[in-house]
């Protein structure tokens, strides 16, 4: 029997690392040609497997593979499709068998988060429900650092030490400015749902370093007589602060706080971030100077300023996949298992599927300060290990030199499908 | 007769490498103790000399002195204060005289840009005005990029710098995301003037990573059927791409494209950004899924990714100002003359104060492309040399660790005095 041959993708949103988990994947495959043959990539995710429009990796060089490790976004695609169940869509089902067929691939591998998850499952389920075999494993990743049993999310640490390094360089900055001009910075980040990201934003301030930073997170509704009154208070004790706000920040009536009803001069509504709110509600309270930034893809597509500790991590979960599935595992996710913080210390682990898919990790209520406003020492302590380190991508004419696979199609042989 | 004193102090909107410059003078000024006796730093920029707030540097190790070439923002606090003219307002001239006899200063640096130099210029008159025997030096510092005869001003480099790899990253992770999701990618940068920094923008692409970057240049009247039809024609030609728009564009009726009379539920007026005007017009007119970011103080702020050549010059810049000040002049600022770009060559120049102050330099018309929207190959040339080489700063439990000064008193001598 011919050796089988393995399917990669990459689902949801990027990361800085996502081509971290890639490179992972491919090279460990490549060490064990004498059992993985091809590996195809899915140009745009599972969108490339429903329709063969497979990749074939092959045609990229060990050195444009190896320089996944440094280039951030999803190098094959990305796409954001979610397959229903077997019983709402079994068309899908049998569409994925045919090209796993045609093109006799055994392994499964699905770079995501918890949507991701809940896909992989499903297709790790095939041998079962529909006969053909085939292992199906999840690499983690996402910045929401949402997915449970494991310890934290490759794609989280990067983007937390970006929020980190950027919170303290612009309180700098507006401590600087602060006597004439300017005394309340605002930035907003990333989390809809939970408010790890906005947490990484009270790593700005450290022992030695101390920055007032107020920090809005999802979990807490917003009161915005306390929110000005500690606003008020950090400026008349510092001279300044910096608000650190989660785009998922809701006011007492349930409706996000971005949602403000904006309209233009000619009544259409427009649609805002929660950064320039929050600065409107500073003015009008407390007729403060502010500016304000809003962070968007930069904070997760930075690679300049990865975190070590995550690119490490990205790295080993897309190598522990393909070590699980020649192992003969079916429907896990390999998992960061914290040993020691000091020095911070860690393992791969293993997770089912069926523990993992559509269950989303909240931050535990002791992260967050008693106020609502920062974070704990015990989040700290959570945090600090998953931003150390730096590591450098090479540079080019003083720009990061990432690389651009050649992402040579692989040669049709089924029929077009539609999505 | 006791050696003179100095006077430094920081000027305006604070950059990632005004410190260098701040090193650099009181490295030299050090090492030529017998020529200049205490660096005495003004608190929040030249409203510490009028109101006698001196800051002692000497209380600052060497080691805390060396640690500012690393560390953004303005470490002795700046200020957005522009003298009057003599005529105008003589008791403030008056005022710095009492104090620089007060504290036998004979030497005074500003470091800022077009504003400080007009300050700096004045203040350089005071010996033929007042008759108080004074040399002011003036050390530029501008992300702006607008100080003529220099080349480039300190600041400038490192926000392009940081706008182009911030645009070249945000590019790949939109560029992943395309087939079903974002499509565009709109970053708002500084620049109310003049495109330097969007401009830079356009470095995202280069001749061997082309990156569709659309740039709203505040040059440039914004057409907006003539914009819808670039940003269409880049998203159907690459399946996406990134616009950059300076925080100065206007319309055709003369106002930014900012100002959009946004008006909240209850009718109050909202002040946004362009960026999100500029989402709402991708929308209506393309309805193309987009992003937005604003970078905001990020930018000038983002010493973890500075241009190796910015820090350098800004650190040259500080000490060239101390060496004229020994060598006997006044009224002039040190520049940088560029001798050759590859390999980049440049060395220390001198201008003379009053053809500097109150003189804005523009982009010149043929750095922008024919259709508005891009940069041309000269202004290419013109560029890369500025954001060559990094510069990182040391780390500490993942974050840059910034040096924060003593900044002692000096002991007051004079009477308070009302600004």
């Amino acid at each position: 029997m011919a050796i089988k041959n393995a399917f990669y993708a990459q689902s949801g949103g990027v990361t800085a690392v996502i081509n971290a988990s890639a490179a992972g994947v491919l090279e460990t495959a490549r060490q064990h040609s004498d059992e993985i043959g091809n590996v195809y990539a899915g140009r745009n995710g599972i969108i490339g497997a429903l329709t063969e429009d497979l990749i074939d990796t092959n045609a990229d060089s060990a050195a444009s593979i190896a320089a996944l490790r440094y280039t951030p976004s999803g190098a094959f695609g990305s796409c954001r499709y979610k397959l229903k169940s077997l019983e709402q869509n079994r068309r899908e089902y049998e569409r994925l068998i045919e090209v796993f067929k045609a093109h006799n691939i055994g392994y499964f591998f699905y770079n995501g988060g918890g949507d991701s998850a809940d896909t992989c499952l499903k297709v790790s389920q095939i041998a079962d429900t529909l006969g053909y075999p085939i292992q199906a494993i999840h690499v983690p990743k996402t910045v929401d650092n949402d997915l449970p049993i494991t310890d934290c999310c490759p794609g989280f640490g990067s983007v937390a030490k970006y929020i980190a390094v950027s919170t303290r360089e612009a309180s700098f900055d507006v401590a600087s400015m602060s006597k004439t001009s300017t005394k309340v910075f605002i930035l907003e980040v990333m989390g809809r749902h939970a408010g790890w990201i906005a947490a990484a934003g009270g790593l700005a301030s450290s022992p030695d370093c101390e920055i007032p930073v107020v920090i809005l997170f999802p979990e807490i509704t917003f009161d915005k007589e306390k929110f000005l009154a500690k606003v008020n208070h950090c400026v008349r004790e510092y001279g300044y602060c910096s608000v650190v706000v989660s785009e998922g920040v809701k006011g007492e009536d349930g409706n996000f706080l971005s949602d403000q009803g904006l309209r233009d001069a000619f009544g259409h509504a427009q649609l805002g971030g929660v950064a320039p709110v929050v600065a409107n509600i500073i003015k009008d309270g407390l007729g403060l100077k502010y500016h304000w930034g809003v962070a968007d893809y930069l904070q997760r597509a930075a690679r300049h300023i990865a975190s070590k500790a995550d690119v490490e991590q990205a790295y080993a979960m897309g190598k522990a996949a393909v070590e699980y599935a020649l192992a003969g595992h079916n429907s896990v996710m390999p998992t960061i298992v914290r040993e020691s913080n000091t020095p911070y210390r860690w393992k791969v682990g293993m997770a089912q599927l069926a523990n993992v898919a559509n269950v989303e990790k909240m931050m535990p209520a002791d992260f967050i300060s008693e106020d609502g406003f920062g974070i704990t020492p015990a989040c700290r302590e959570y945090l600090v290990p998953l931003i150390e380190g730096e590591d450098y991508p090479p540079y080019k004419d003083g720009l990061p030199d990432y690389v651009r696979l050649k992402n040579v199609a692989v040669v049709k042989k089924l029929d077009e499908f539609k999505i």
